[in-house]
């Protein structure tokens, strides 16, 4: 594979074209993500999401610049950043604040942006990010930041992706956004109010905190002669225990304020995840999925290939005129029967 | 299938059974669908979709009471409502409106209302709610409203399932989700600005019909000599031409306002979609998806049960370890190889 030798020696050309060409699943992609495999498996994935109008982008840019100028003593990292947009599945549209973003990081090596524009289906979308996001990791991205926008389900299947979850919140976005991201909360690891020199912060911070508490009960609550009770102070976790409180931090992103904290946040959480044990649970988990896909799709074409274009035309008619239901055609068509 | 014969004969205790045994999948709820697939295909399917604070739950209120109670001289229609909210997948609350639209519709046997929980993914959301409108289709109701919120992928995917999509928008909602609405604008057969008695609503209109005009270029505007000109009145469509410009009509559901020409355009709907052919053509797609979804479990069942919990969890540590790929595992899986 002429891709995977100069992709790996961090060729930035073959880079992008290993990405176009897993994104569009074709033969090249797949013998890419196969030759790619035995170099997966190092980068933390990051995942940022919240509504539109919280500035996940501003975030997500300084963020990058952050882990590329670290504080003096730590290393600098490569990252990568994948934005993906699900809720403009026709358009194609899947810009979030690029044009800001390329201003901002253009011309450092050591960062690569790739826009994910929507598929025909959910699914379809978190494939296609997951396959993208193990080009970054083989190619030798320490920290990849995927992107997404929104609170609903398809934010919550990409951030599956993720080892970390952000969920931004920004002041003073009404009633209605906060109560479609009840939801989310429950994946976020860590929240961060962002614009938080806006009016409105402190009850922002209320509100999370309170929906926190709700989806998180309080490890220093405890249950003394049936009655509910608060420990006079938290009782230190036991070492290695999995239990994670979110912290909630606050940040502007377009002055950098906050940034240095959020990325210590972050490092903070992967030492959770690798201490606990959670790292190589998410690992685990997020490859048995990727091998049912993949079982799925390989077995259905098989299948698909063993009977004509006419014969399952002819199933479509008779259950389209009730006269086979779709139970009765799968016993048919799998058993060999002419339905 | 005891449930399954009372149900025909409009049974209400047996209807409520047999959408929770389809909800939950079980063996009973296969047979239930197994059996009642003869029945279905007669209901008009009609989705209504919008941002929260739009008021869809009122119009989907009073569009059923409508339809209950038409002007004189049309028949009354048995209706149904599925009210799924896939935006809050952990917390199961999908109850948009419930209490407001019990109190307005209870005590009418021709009424049956059913809330989807949320499931663990999107794909098993959509799978629950066809389901269950095929359940509605096969009791008789005539006519069957999809309430989804928001306007993300999940709701393009429930979307499918309609035969006519509604797309609810009201004056003021703000800029963030008019820009994640773009793209939903693009299924939408009919656009509904509700609460049109605020001010803001010609502003509303406005956008709407610019975003249409660029979704779908008016058959009027023709290129003559190489340039783009607008006939001078829109061209008679020839007959059973598949176009179909979507109408903006207002509504105040709260007081009934805008709603018998709502139900009128609906009407208008179905019949363009049986001239058209296009009625026909969405069943035929939306039975083809499930009978490969419906392929791809059984196919993946009866593999699964080829093979030892211990040789897949073994084939898991060698993905883990990246002693395998995963395309490596498949192969090696479904030739029967130890890997």
């Amino acid at each position: 594979m002429e891709l995977v030798d100069p992709l790996l020696a961090g060729d930035r050309l073959s880079l992008a074209r290993a990405l176009s060409a897993v994104e569009n699943e074709d033969e090249t992609g797949r013998a890419v993500l196969n030759q790619l495999f035995a170099h997966t498996g190092r980068a933390h994935r990051i995942g940022v999401t919240g509504a539109p109008g919280t500035g996940k982008s501003s975030l997500v840019n300084q963020l990058a610049r952050h882990f590329r100028q670290p504080p003096a003593g730590e290393a600098p990292h490569r990252v990568a950043i994948v934005a993906v947009d699900p809720s403009s599945p026709f358009t194609g549209g899947a810009i979030l604040g690029d044009r800001i973003r390329m201003r901002d990081l253009a011309g450092d090596p050591g960062v690569f942006i790739r826009s994910m524009a929507a598929r025909g289906s959910l699914g379809g979308l978190a494939n296609a990010t997951a396959s993208v996001v193990q080009v970054f990791d083989a190619a030798g991205f320490e920290l990849i930041l995927i992107e997404t926008v929104g609170a609903g389900q398809a934010e919550v299947d990409i951030a599956r992706l993720a080892h970390t979850t952000l969920v931004v919140e920004a002041p003073g976005l009404g009633d209605d956004i906060q109560a479609i991201k009840a939801g989310i909360l429950e994946i976020a690891d860590i929240l961060v109010i962002n614009k938080a020199d806006r009016p409105g912060v402190e009850s922002t911070e209320r509100a999370l905190r309170g929906m926190l508490d709700l989806a998180h009960p309080m490890p220093h609550v405890f249950r003394h002669h049936g009655r509910l009770e608060m420990a006079p102070a938290p009782p230190t976790p036991p070492p290695n225990q999995a239990f994670w409180m979110p912290p909630i931090l606050r940040t502007v992103a377009t002055e950098g304020v906050g940034i240095p904290e959020l990325a210590e946040a972050i490092a903070g959480h992967r030492t959770h995840l690798e201490k606990s044990g959670e790292w190589a649970r998410r690992e685990r988990s997020l490859l048995q999925t990727e091998l049912e896909s993949l079982l799925l799709e390989t077995l259905f074409t098989r299948w698909r290939s063993t009977i004509s274009e006419a014969q399952f035309q002819s199933v479509l008619d008779k259950l389209q005129d009730r006269r086979l239901s779709p139970h009765q055609a799968i016993q048919d068509l799998l058993n060999g029967r002419q339905p």
